[in-house]
């Protein structure tokens, strides 16, 4: 058998474990009794250790030697360059240092919980402290050549740097801060007319369905749970999970939960099922992905167009909204306010919380900003983004789990992620002049067969900046999403 | 590390895999996509490969061999004792023929399934004969003293012979028949009052829900989903999940699936979780498991003193329940009736159409009946016990999946269920005092203590009937099974 075949076949026995993983995250979050949690830890340890096991194991190196230089534009190629980065990535980091990152994290995880509980970042401090110290000891194992924070970045979103995102967030934040003034504004002087009503989830759950289905969301080969925290995860092939949660007194928590979802479910089933070990059937970035969940939640979903369609079918199954109007609905989810909580910010706001944190994380990790300093620093930074005190740290730098489970660098692609939805989606109109029609009609089969030609089928073969430019004929930039900003926000 | 010591650790390694392998089981009966069909084969062969490689590697024997006779009474000579009864036999075994008996299987499975669909014995003839001729050369390979029938019974059932349940079956047979007869005709002459009505769901759902709490189940660790075919999985430690299926016009359809799969669930919790990966902590047998359902089925579940204090309960979920008297109920869930499909027969019915099966898989493996000769044989057979007349196979030889599984020697395990529940019932009725009383007040808590401390805690330390004299003074008999079905279906 030549190298590259031992290399689909090892890889294929890695895929195996790591959808078994997949299963036994998603079972814990959706069915799993709660005494089951202990031993539930024990076997995702096990699996994740026999995949790093078979990923670092002296012959995968051998292998990869003997494919030579891979210089061309082909799949095998592109599979053989994404493993060979993997593969130096995995093997750099030794695994006294795996344990311990393993172990620290999930002391912080429980730390956090309990400093969120009493508000107390003092339990927080010194797990966070270990946190960074162990990350910086990873970036100077991998390596970087600007800042180390483009170390961390690279497990999320290759081909990113910090100083490429500063330039993207300066370019974007003046005129945003503008935007979101305006919007605010807007919202307050004429306030939408109120959701709040008796939506039975039942109903919400057949509305919601119907609407993913419409997307094109293929059902036999996905489901729909219901979960705290709405995900996304593909379990195998054809096997693509989504959450959501319910509030009984507004169905468009759990919509637009499950429109984004229904975003990232697509992406995962327009991957080619098939290459499921390989790097040409996996999802190629954050970035990417959140582009896509971000463009049918945000771009499709909270348009007029979706409205006009799709009210009527909600009047359906909710009779009371039978007296809205199109205009109405639209204009109620797209409310703009300023607030302290990144995960119910609305569109327009949500990147000032993206640039707070990003600004905060990269400084922790090049050395610039001191754990200890940590809440003062998030509330000046908060207040100069946003004009808001932040009077305690539960609504301030202790909202998120991510710095807890060890991911930094993770949240600057929810802001490319926004960027990159509206130049695919204005991109998208351009090239299929049907498009605008079809959407008026809920017909979304043009759409779909855009971004699974565009984005989807590519898998990692292109790095994302590559893929943007190949799609939209330029990297990923700001223009589209304030255009798509102030068409949406100021014309109302 | 000491030869046990190495046991125990590969056990555990063992014991995590298995428990993967069953949550994937569990995942494709309730919730799996449709098309993640194909994928999910792939993890479970892997999942199953890995497990028998690390079970008969090399290393396993030479363990098994340091750890010297074994003779004494401790749980860890029990443990070693049972672990090399099972590497012998998965030892025995070559790849080829695992492989052989594996892809025989799938296609009988297939082959079976459309054979039901068109009536056609023929279609699943061939795939028979191969099954057979493989569980031929298991038991050659395997081994035996008198019957190969009982090489093939010892992997359901330790200890059992094809000669003991001959005399068994001999035993139970004109007493049964003859109880059946009076009981049949007593339920026609004075038919019970009809249960059909409109019963939702979630009220279904949580009536069983409180039963099977009351039994003792502990649904923080384990759960109730919906199959088509109930039944109970261990996934892991504190993880036990059942199943049921719902009929909205008769509720007692998915009660007696809960409380069945209730009584299996109390085995799985009541067993040591924390040696889940050591015979001490595993279910012993499958004659012993179906005793512990049986027995919270029928011997509580079907009693006058479970629906003197359920009714009124049930009343409150289904209020057209209200006019009903609780002996009504009673006679309702006990009538008797001959039919032809297994799993739809009443209890008193019920052993008729495993001493069918007994008799049939007997001669198979013995070579005293060939695989042409099955249906006219089954049909003949079932007249014999019934006196009713097989008029398609579809209710007669292919109504059960088990033969294309290749399970033979499985089918008497339900008749060595029901006897065990009667003679264990019986032995904690005279051993705890406080029962009659416990039982009409609906506490049950003084029969799941008897039965934790007399069946589950001991795991695989003692073979069944070992565990039967140790807990009721004899080995497994029908004198307790037919004095319970005489007083209950004699009486009326």
């Amino acid at each position: 058998m030549n190298a590259y075949k031992q290399l689909v076949e090892r890889h294929e026995e890695i895929a195996t474990l790591s959808s078994c993983a997949a299963l036994l995250s998603w079972d814990q979050e959706t069915y799993m009794p709660a005494k089951a949690v202990t031993y539930r830890a024990k076997q995702r340890a096990y699996l994740s250790q026999q995949s790093h096991m078979l990923t670092t194991a002296p012959e995968v190196a051998k292998w990869l030697d003997d494919c030579g230089p891979c210089a061309d534009d082909t799949i095998e190629d592109a599979n053989v360059r994404w493993w060979r980065h993997a593969h130096a990535r995995a093997t750099k980091l030794p695994t006294d240092l795996v344990g311990a990152i393993e172990e620290a994290t999930s002391l912080a995880v429980n730390a956090w919980q309990d400093a969120l509980a009493k508000d107390d970042f003092g339990l927080f401090q010194p797990h966070l402290q270990t946190i960074i110290d162990h990350n910086r000891r990873k970036t100077d194992l991998w390596g970087y050549e600007e800042s180390p924070y483009d170390a961390l970045l690279e497990e999320y979103e290759r081909g990113a740097r910090a100083s490429q995102l500063s330039s993207l967030f300066g370019e974007l934040r003046p005129e945003l801060v503008s935007i979101v003034e305006q919007a605010v504004a807007q919202s307050k002087s004429k306030p939408a007319k109120s959701l709040k009503g008796d939506y039975p989830i039942p109903a919400q759950q057949a509305f919601n369905r119907e609407v993913c289905e419409a997307f094109g969301f293929d059902n036999e080969a996905g489901r729909i749970d219901t979960t705290t925290h709405p995900f996304c995860s593909r379990v195998a092939p054809h096997d693509t999970r989504l959450t959501t949660r319910y509030d009984e007194t507004d169905f468009t928590s759990s919509l637009f939960g499950v429109l984004h979802e229904t975003g990232h479910g697509l992406y995962e089933q327009g991957l080619c099922q098939e290459c499921f070990a390989q790097p040409q059937g996996t999802s190629v970035s954050l970035g990417i992905h959140e582009s896509q969940s971000r463009l049918w939640e945000n771009q499709v979903g909270r348009s007029a167009d979706f409205w006009n369609h799709w009210l009527p079918v909600a009047a359906k199954h909710f009779p009371h909204l039978a007296n809205w109007t199109p205009e109405e609905m639209t204009r109620a989810v797209n409310q703009a306010a300023l607030t302290f909580i990144r995960v119910e910010a609305d569109e327009v706001t949500y990147d000032l919380h993206i640039m707070l944190r990003f600004e905060i994380e990269k400084q922790l990790i090049e050395g610039n900003l001191k754990v200890q300093d940590l809440p003062e620093q998030w509330n000046a930074t908060f207040k100069d983004l946003t004009g808001l005190e932040v009077t305690n740290n539960v609504v301030g730098c202790l909202q998120d789990i991510h710095w807890s489970i060890g991911a930094l660098g993770y949240f600057p692609t929810y802001s490319l992620g926004n960027l990159n939805a509206a130049q695919l989606f204005e991109a998208a109109l351009a090239q299929t002049p049907s498009l605008n029609g079809d959407l008026a009609q809920g017909q979304y089969a043009s759409l779909l067969v855009w971004l699974k030609s565009n984005v989807h089928q590519h898998g990692c073969r292109y790095l994302p900046n590559t893929l943007m430019e190949k799609a939209t004929g330029r990297t990923t930039g700001s223009e589209a999403y304030l255009k798509h900003l102030r068409s949406r926000y100021l014309t109302g």
